[in-house]
């Protein structure tokens, strides 16, 4: 069980200062000669200048006709004047002037007295309406920098200025050599153990979005000579080589010690979360990064020593992404010393940012799926309180998060297939869900944090859904409570029912282990509502106190045997194939407050939730009602 | 002379209006089912659902051991607890936890007694350190929505979902028909009165980034009969035509008439400057856009028609660019009725935007390739006044603009030598340069709307450059002048010499055109003193009126017959192979206000201009002395 110890763990800062300023590792100026046909989106290695001005010629910039500007000098209305055969010549817009004309008359100022004549009643200036040869582009002068990235426009300006090919950079070839006994190609069905290989294959798609040309080893078992072989063959036939995985301190991260051996190990590990396992180093002058195997950690670090080493050997800017102040929803704690990413949703009511984080591990890849930016909190912070502002960067337009409808609350499928139905319907409306129970949607709600709160809270005394609650928290608000769906609850058991559960009673006194929800949680809510009536305690169940946050996460743990029940809805069991023994009928509606209603997304929205293609889709998971879906629930 | 005319002519938003919502125009269904490791920055045709769950298993997320969390109840300092052989199992991160364990102890923690047996202090909570199955992502759990442009991190998530291949949009097949007797194929020696062909190819380069497949075809003489056969013909095998040039009202534009025939025209001239000769229209169903031929013409209708149509096609949306607030340098006039597309570079001082207008017109592409921005004059505007606000659509990041160090004043063609060699040094550093002459470049450092200004205004009184100058105009601020260049001021003659020019007295009497540079700027200031010196007189000089703004302007109306000769500098006549008079050498300089001497982008503008290298270059190019370059001339 021996392991490594990291070298001195270093700011993000220094690490690449170490590492991008390390004598030559940048050094790059390999280049291709390609048509001008084929830049789009390639690298000038060097200025381009023009071959041919444009135009390259003196040409009419009208239609009409070409004359010399003494002939008309006294052209008036009342003195029109006539011009002859060789007095005028009939051109269209950009057909050359002949040498002997110099101005160009509009063909709408020009009366036609016969073939050969016309008259015209105002002089013309010279050179009117004429384009001198070099009114766009002079030749010699220079039209790119070296170090641009080239644009439609770019390719146009080149080719009228008669440039046919050019240099730019050659891609830089960057290996990814990912290593593992766990890891396997990508399938449907891995077995037991067995990791889905996703990090090199988002690695190579990075690697072509910031101009590299990505080369994908075969994955590697963890063995150091077969690993250090494929790295010295790598490292001959390409500019930069990355590895995934065995990056960290552990039995069996080979990376850093055969850098080690190898070559020279610049950095490892790095006071950023996540993304500290990196290891930086330097194999004949060429730099490999070994990048750590959890995949937020891996996109974190890749975006800053891959993309960055690679924007330097380009020789272009590594722009950084956009950036807002926001305020944060709830204290979001952070690691002293620790540079912390943390993904965030972003929400814009009135103008004003709000940020709420998302799941933080280095695992959960969906959170930076379903993330609108990434707060880096510094690492001489503890967290970050409500009321302190703090920058966002931006993995969205600052537009397109504000066409984002925030629905927060309670957790449920059908919410999903509306995110993807308003798609269809109008793709400019993003529907941003977070899951924290009911209450805690009405919650953000009440802190102008959410357009939208999903919820289904019983009040035990009138038997009614919702109202009481949204009355108790908000009591100020004018809000429309709109009926989403009726849906059942129930105990999601494992498929065949092997432990014979009927109902709440069997969780008593069995050995059987349960799933909860979170407190707050409408679930949490009826469970406790069902037991009280059974006259049970919830001290008398084992597994009471563990929390998950959706019905999937429940779902899950049943199907995984981690419990053998928990309350949860028809169809996250029908969705992992669980059995299912209903409990209860529940009202889950969404609360608007009144000065939402205007905005686009949520008419479409509430048109969205009333079509019979909404409704048909909901009722095909099972477990929906949709007899009132859309209907208007209260509006006070 | 038979000319057509326009339909009504429309906005821009009733134009897209009626394009975009002419029934199923934009209905596009066509579906490519691909590897999901091809799947960068394709558009998704359906949602897209998990598979398998990641991880789909329990596993480590830590190196340590697997236990029951029961074993471990009473362990404490005092107390410690051993497990032995059947109580633990090794793990490292990401194996799979054996079905009787149920928590993970760091391997930190542990201390080795034997290799059976190990200690510990610290009782382990159920489920620490285990990744659950589903933790990132549950099965059937929806992954992304139909109409996502694919990332890097969707490629991971997918992968790790089990989904090996998925349902993306199939890029609409665009045909581009190049037209005009006088287009040919790129080439760098274009015959007198034929153009090249750089419009078909911007076209598809932009189809390519707007998510279309691009199908061009060779380009068509203009023949009624033969574009029209051609056109059906494409409309048959693609999903959108689009037509470069013809779509005028001139004789000769026959895209209009054409879409008559065989199918419907739509709009037909828009109220939009550039861009107005737009034709819109149906052909069995299929969108057809005529495209004007001026470059920029092109490009502003090909961004308001092809793109808003290719989104719609795809599903997803149009986002438009960054906007920002501007003010404007000085005014700039519109014409009532048309909605103008002004492209502008744009300054940051102090936060303040400043937009400062390029050229106008539609043909100059090169103002579009060096345009920060693009300010929309709205129809009902008669133009913009100093202290007026106005939005600029921004065609780079706001942090690239702010990054560029302006420089406005007299044209030399040293600066955009100076302008690669930084993006050499520093890429982030853009040098963006207008070209207004000496004393405008002064008042726009008075006006804060430059960072640099280029000058070479002689005193006539003291014989001196430019300090006086910087006295009257700027007499409250300091600033630094160095020099950049002396240089070879000189009348620039046709090759041969064949009017055998010796000097300015030649200019006088001889029946001699001349092109002069535009008031305010050195050369003018210069030409007037050296005629004053000679006792000439301006009027007497054939051309003195006509104003161009740049030396190569000037080198290029001699090089095309315009003119008999023009002040200029060495450098210009050179680049354009003409012969050179010398007249006198003149010191050109910068000046920079003190406040900027501190930013990056001026530091290394000043190192760059001391260095060797710089000066080689600027040498080899002719009539240049760099003597002083670099040296602080006045620092008041």
């Amino acid at each position: 069980m021996q392991r490594r110890r990291y070298l001195k763990k270093l700011s993000l800062e220094e690490a690449q200062r170490i590492f991008l300023d390390y004598p030559n590792i940048s050094r790059y100026d390999k280049i291709d000669e390609i048509s001008t046909l084929n830049s789009l989106g390639r690298i000038t290695a060097e200025p381009i200048f023009a071959i041919v001005s444009s135009p390259h010629y003196h040409c009419s910039a009208m239609d009409g006709v070409a004359v010399r500007a003494d002939d008309t000098f006294s052209a008036s209305t009342a003195n029109p004047v006539r011009l002859g055969k060789d007095q005028f010549c009939i051109v269209d817009t950009g057909d050359p002037i002949p040498s002997d004309f110099n101005a160009v008359i509009m063909i709408e100022d020009i009366v036609e007295i016969d073939e050969d004549t016309i008259e015209i009643i105002d002089p013309a200036v010279p050179w009117q309406h004429i384009r001198m040869a070099g009114e766009d582009i002079v030749a010699t002068e220079l039209i790119l920098t070296r170090g641009h990235k080239i644009r439609p426009i770019d390719i146009a300006a080149m080719l009228s200025a008669g440039i046919t090919s050019l240099k730019v950079k050659k891609k830089p070839i960057v290996a990814v050599i990912p290593t593992g006994d766990e890891i396997i190609e990508p399938c449907s069905n891995p077995e037991q153990g067995k990791i889905i290989d996703s990090n090199s294959y988002m690695l190579t798609a990075m690697i072509t979005e910031w101009g590299g040309e990505p080369k994908r080893w075969s994955i590697i078992e963890d063995n150091y000579e077969k690993i250090k072989s494929v790295i010295l063959q790598a490292i001959n036939e390409s500019d930069i080589v990355l590895t995934s995985a065995g990056s960290s301190a552990g039995r069996e991260d080979f990376i850093p010690p055969i850098i080690e051996e190898i070559g020279e190990l610049l950095v490892h590990g790095i006071s950023i979360s996540p993304g500290k396992p990196t290891a930086l180093g330097v194999i004949n002058g060429k730099p490999i990064i070994g990048l750590p195997g959890y995949p937020v950690s891996m996109a974190v670090s890749a975006e800053a020593f891959l993309k960055s080493l690679l924007s330097k050997m380009l020789g272009i800017a590594n722009i950084p992404p956009a950036k807002i102040k926001s305020s944060v929803s709830r204290k979001i704690a952070s690691k002293l010393g620790d540079k912390e990413f943390v993904r965030v949703k972003l929400i814009n009511i009135n103008d004003n940012w709000t940020a709420v984080p998302l799941a933080r591990g280095a695992s959960v890849l969906n959170s930076l799926v379903r993330a609108d930016g990434i707060m880096k909190i510094p690492e001489n912070s503890e967290g970050i309180v409500p009321g302190e502002f703090i920058e966002v960067e931006l993995m969205k337009t600052p537009d397109e998060i504000k066409n984002s409808i925030v629905i927060i609350g309670s957790h449920d499928l059908t919410l999903d297939i509306l995110a993807d139905e308003i798609k269809a319907i109008n793709p400019y409306i993003n529907i941003s869900s977070a899951h924290v129970g009911s209450l805690g949607g009405l919650m953000a709600l009440k802190r102008n944090e959410a357009h939208i709160a999903g919820t289904h809270l019983l009040d035990e005394e009138t038997g009614e859904y919702n109202i009481s609650y949204i009355r108790k928290i908000l009591p100020d608000r004018k809000i429309a409570l709109i009926n989403l769906v009726y849906r059942q609850q129930g105990l999601i058991v494992a498929k065949g029912n092997p432990k014979g559960i009927k109902g709440l009673n069997d969780l008593v006194g069995k050995g059987l282990s349960y799933c909860n929800r979170q407190r707050g949680s409408g679930t949490r809510i009826l469970l406790d509502y069902e037991l009280k009536k059974l006259g049970l305690s919830p001290d008398d169940i084992i597994g009471y106190d563990r929390e998950v946050y959706t019905h999937m996460a429940v779902a899950s743990a049943v199907a995984t045997g981690i419990a053998d029940a928990g309350l949860g809805i028809f169809a996250s069991a029908k969705a992992l194939n669980m059995d299912f023994i209903p409990i209860a009928e529940e009202r889950y509606d969404l609360a608007i407050p009144e000065e939402f209603l205007s905005l686009d997304g949520i008419k479409i929205i509430l048109k969205t939730i009333s079509s019979d293609k909404f409704k048909s889709v909901v009722q095909s998971l099972g477990g929906y009602d949709t007899r009132d879906t859309g209907k208007i629930i209260m509006f006070a």
